[in-house]
């Protein structure tokens, strides 16, 4: 079953569109690896029968070195047993055997997806998907990406008047082709921010059968209700990640059950009939 | 002291431009953790006294799961000892806090230098860069790669007319204007393959105080002697990578040697009197 037939499930069945992220910001929860190890599950605990998906961003466990390496794949583990689909960040990018190493190293239960850097093009992205493709898992390449810098690059405009981030998509797309589920959702998505919703119907438009990783709501400015055009062709077509917003807030329960009320309803009204 | 000046004192000191790249393929050394330990040894005795820098491969660790992540740091803390730079090749590219977390993971003694995707725009390489400089450590980020899908995307024209790489260049430039030792070179250098040679003397002419880490020499068909425009400003403007020539040759020893001869013979006739 194609990675995107897992996710057009899991988001059925849950109700839910919210991917809560695994950000344990050292300036909160500090460097000794049990405390990450607890705070992580506290939040799995709180938020996660809001969620369908956890994201772990593996800069925050490989600063812990080692010891920090077994915590990233505890938490998952928990993750996956609660249910949750887990998506791991760790924007990888390289090529041939060095990419193949990075898919053997973390496209591998319980992760169930990556998240990839298609910069150096579709030998960056290939040995990804393959390995994904083969074991049922995910890829989400980065195509325009939710941060206040984001346009320095990817938006710069191309001589056909594309934005360079529409190339990506075009490129994302025909990759993820051989992944396409009986869904209609592949197994290669596309990490597209919240920030930046002007791109939301064109990149749609340009993959229509990505399922869409969206950052950026919450913290970093996203507005939940302007993402109705990620569900324009599927109602599992995007799932929404918020981290500090949720697992810093007072409730974290709260927090994801209120993002999760908000994005249903919206996806109800915007996904076909 | 910048990075630069740490780089182009170790050119000179060990009159090399050679980097050999630890990429353990695990199709050649296999998967337990002593024997990579013991591979990547041997080719820092064999092959060290020929280089001015190592050039481990993360992936090729971090495949190995937790045992990996030690050897990587062992094998790095050899290199050091042998008087080598250590240039970890882990590509990583986010921002904020994350970017700061993946600093803090990897940017760090016995590593000299890391590898940065700068895709997701300035605020993907100052978290890096602030890092190094606060620490005298280096930082290369990939501004046109040597694969044969480079040209995907980092190749695209823009609308006025330079290819996107060299936006990225630009703003390499830019950000690393602040960390320019005495030497004239920076401690934020440029990732420039040497299989697309025709970029060279332009990338030099927007990067001109970028060290240049340039990979695809050897297995990848990229030829030495095309590599004299990186050299125009600096004789220490550039190191060259080259890994299954060197590691996998029947005599990695002789490999590394002819390799560095070919380039301090080139690098003394290209670079400024």
């Amino acid at each position: 079953m194609s990675f995107g037939d897992t996710l057009a499930r899991a988001v059925a069945a849950r109700q839910s569109h919210v991917v809560v992220g695994l950000d344990p910001d050292p300036r909160k929860v500090g460097d000794d690896p049990d405390a990450v190890r607890r705070f992580c599950l506290g939040v799995i605990a709180a938020a996660g029968p809001a969620c369908v998906a956890v994201k772990p961003q593996s800069a925050y466990f490989e600063r812990l070195g080692a010891a920090g390496w077994d915590v990233m794949w505890d938490v998952s583990q928990a993750a996956r047993d609660a249910g949750l689909v887990v998506i791991l960040d760790a924007k990888r990018g390289d090529i041939d055997v060095s990419a193949a190493a990075y898919a053997q190293a973390l496209l591998r239960d319980p992760v169930d997806a990556l998240t990839v850097n298609p910069m150096m093009g579709g030998d960056a992205v290939r040995p990804f998907t393959m390995h994904a493709r083969e074991r049922d898992k995910g890829v989400f390449a980065l195509v325009r990406t939710s941060n206040p810098g984001a346009g320095d690059l990817e938006d710069l405009v191309l001589d056909d008047g594309r934005p360079w981030h529409e190339a990506v998509a075009g490129l994302v797309a025909l990759i993820g082709e051989a992944s396409v589920g009986e869904s209609g959702l592949s197994g290669v998505g596309a990490v597209v921010g919240a920030t930046a919703p002007q791109h939301l119907g064109r990149l749609r438009d340009l993959m229509p059968h990505q399922p869409f990783l969206i950052p950026g709501v919450g913290a970093q400015g996203g507005r939940p209700e302007d993402l109705g055009p990620a569900f324009a062709r599927h109602r599992a077509g995007a799932v929404v990640n918020a981290s500090r917003s949720i697992i810093f807030a007072p409730d974290p329960r709260k927090a994801a059950e209120d993002l999760r009320a908000t994005l249903w309803t919206l996806s109800e009204r915007s996904a076909p009939s």
